[in-house]
């Protein structure tokens, strides 16, 4: 029967230590120093067997990247460089635990390693189900947020739309599994959005629910033009691929309302798809090829939701 | 059927915003301003249902109170001022699912406001059973850890031992089942322990177990003279009191080690129980009224024990 000391010790290995830290991980606490005229940006989120992935269809290893992506694409969507995270790991009481521990933090100190977070502390707790809870921690002199986007802003995707959700279905081609397996965050466009949008989020519960979002939180609407629509190249081959980029979740593309007059610069910086504008008032209208669309029935994700 | 967003509504509605807090909850990142000259103490730990509590021994309030409680023992054992947290949620498909989170986050912003602590992100998703992950956030100038215990330093208690582990008996004492339903994080006390200490940690996993975490991280042993614990009210009446306050878990007592020379200084600010000595090597060693005790077979608690 593994301990709860040598799996810590097994997860820790992978890990090299951060910049700016002065405690942890293995210790109750981490501390750290945050860069002077820096703002801390923190946010968290899970992922859980039987809800965000499963064995075999995942690997160890996609689950400990997708585990830490998912975070990133938070602080992504903020403006923020990742720098430090903490990991909260719950373990069934059966099962060839420590190895499959070993791996999920072989997937996850990879993406760390390669944006510059470094995992400063953590938790192990026997659970029913394996999940992984993670708490990312960035610095932004100027964090983004889903307020702020004006009437005539255009509305920019960074990234591609569909292919994650293709990756849940039966037989998914080896990209759009990969979609869904291994989530890209766009950390480094993130950070080139900050000095331009004037409001972000990142597309992980659909286009639509989280252009809602976005809009509801700035007090507007938006206008979205369908063909212009960034869809991945799994999703485009699909005769749904439309309604995946819509209401699929999970594919961590930036979703942002940026100036028109900062479109120029911005398009020099990264590559974007102008997909739509923000206008006054509510709600979100959908056109395709110019004509009205309707919008679809189920436009998003809904963790509750059976 | 509840929706995941109806509950982040009634979650977050018991929660006042917080000092710097430039963004959240309810925003995918939260930003706030750590003080100039102050490193970020950051620490996460989770309760599950079946492991930590089970209702209905436990109400909501009291499973929201604990949930935060934990991770302010932490806290308090670094020395750090509870700032900021972001709480992760894990939620049963079925049940009264919204009324049971409306009420978790009773108790916790009760203890939440008690201490400072502001609610400033979080997740929801489902899983098998309930779960809470907590990470908090807190300030210190000059954070305690497990290392820094010198020979020569004397071993101190704040708080009391055993009772929490008492109410997790058949018909506990109403004293010992709010030890364990209601545990009290000591932050006022770790504020001023951490301009006396040399070395602290709290008394989660157990007192030798705790201590052994300790004297490990420290490079050092310890002699405990096992009369000088300072046993809790319920634990006193117990024939095994003594056996919960060395081996039992979660009474989040702050465990100290304290140069000797700064023991009337430390006394003048605040109680605690002198109950043995850093020595040089390795291991603890108990003694009863000054003669040789056996350690305990069961030295406190591993999650992953069955």
């Amino acid at each position: 029967m593994t301990s709860e000391f040598d799996l810590i010790q097994a997860f820790l290995k992978n890990f090299p230590r951060g910049q700016r830290v002065r405690l942890g991980p293995g210790s109750d606490c981490a501390a750290v120093s945050v860069a002077p005229g820096m703002q801390l940006v923190a946010t968290t989120d899970a992922v859980v067997e039987g809800v965000h992935f499963d064995f075999p269809r995942f690997s160890p290893e996609d689950v400990g990247h997708k585990a830490l992506a998912v975070n990133l694409s938070d602080l992504a969507a903020a403006g923020a460089r990742p720098r430090w995270f903490l990991c909260a790991l719950a373990v069934p009481k059966s099962g060839h635990v420590l190895q499959i521990a070993r791996r999920i933090s072989r997937g996850m100190a990879a993406l760390g390693r390669a944006s510059g977070c470094a995992l400063i502390g953590g938790n192990v707790t026997a659970a029913a189900e394996w999940s992984i809870t993670i708490t990312a921690l960035g610095e932004a002199r100027r964090p983004l947020a889903r307020h702020g986007a004006r009437p005539g802003d255009a509305v920019a995707v960074i990234g591609s739309l569909g292919d994650a959700a293709a990756g849940l279905r039966s037989y998914p081609s080896p990209i759009a599994a990969r979609a869904q397996r291994r989530p890209v965050p766009l950390v480094s466009e993130g950070l080139i959005a900050t000095r331009f949008a004037s409001a972000a989020i990142d597309v992980s519960d659909g286009f639509l629910q989280d252009l809602g979002h976005l809009c509801d939180e700035s007090g507007v609407g938006a206008v979205v033009e369908c063909s212009s629509l960034p869809l991945g190249r799994a999703a485009r081959r699909l005769p749904d691929g439309m309604e995946l980029a819509l209401g699929g979740g999970e594919d961590y593309a930036l979703l942002l309302a940026v100036p028109k007059r900062k479109l120029p610069a911005l398009r020099k910086k990264v590559k974007f798809a102008e997909v739509g504008r923000i206008v006054r008032g509510r709600g979100i209208q959908l056109t395709e090829l110019g004509q009205p669309r309707p919008l679809p029935r189920r436009s998003g994700f809904d963790h509750l939701r059976k």
